[in-house]
């Protein structure tokens, strides 16, 4: 498995109070958006911030995170369902707490989530759509 | 104040375990460390991601994170102490809880700390020893 973060989720409580600050107050510009579930910025060079209703994220994932651990998934994205089973059997290997093992979900990608020694989660994601160019802009 | 995430910390209970699992677990390269205090990886184009002692993360931003708020920060640098002062000040406008007041840290940079609506935490920092490459690598 390579380091690399892709896309930072945080659940948030209310999509519409997180659009408002980001865009509106700091002025961010919205690369995509689902209205009410989810916003996307892009962050950095190949790098998508996301905010995304906690409760639907919660859901995709199957089960909410523990008690004082952060609804925030860290995104790690793969060229094929194959390499997200191979990573997330990786991730198990090196004691990785599985909290979702991978399915297709509704929106198309194909993705598992498993957690670190301190709950932080992690998503291993096939998503057809996601391309990054030379520039670092991606496209979902 | 652009979108952009250059450092993501996760706040860990032990770092020796983070260390133990990410790089002789998943075989992530360790960029640089502080045995016992901080692990940085390089995980992304110009993106770090930091496993960091959850006191010692703490105590730099003076306080805990509220209860079910994760102890996490996404980093936003900048090139001067003097446009840390700027984005803090446009962040509180945008209505964004002030942490941390900036101040010089002991490590040499400067930094301050603002809370989303959702208690998420940013880190808005002049650190004097960062720099990327064109090819996105990181110096720090």
């Amino acid at each position: 498995m390579q380091p690399r973060v892709d896309l930072i989720s945080l659940g948030v409580r209310s999509v519409e109070a997180s659009r408002s600050f980001y865009a509106d107050g700091l002025g961010w510009r919205i690369h995509r958006e689902v209205p009410g579930e989810v916003v996307f910025i892009q962050a950095n060079h190949g790098l998508i911030l996301s905010l995304w209703d906690a409760a639907r994220m919660q859901a995709e994932a199957g089960t909410s995170a523990p008690a004082g651990v952060p609804c925030i998934t860290l995104s790690h994205n793969l060229a094929s369902t194959a390499e997200v089973d191979w990573v997330m059997a990786e991730a198990e290997a090196a004691g990785a707490t599985i909290v979702a093992a991978p399915k297709t979900q509704p929106w198309g990608g194909y993705t598992g989530y498993f957690a670190d020694p301190d709950g932080f989660r992690w998503e291993v994601a096939y998503n057809p759509t996601w391309a990054v160019d030379d520039a670092g802009r991606v496209s979902l």
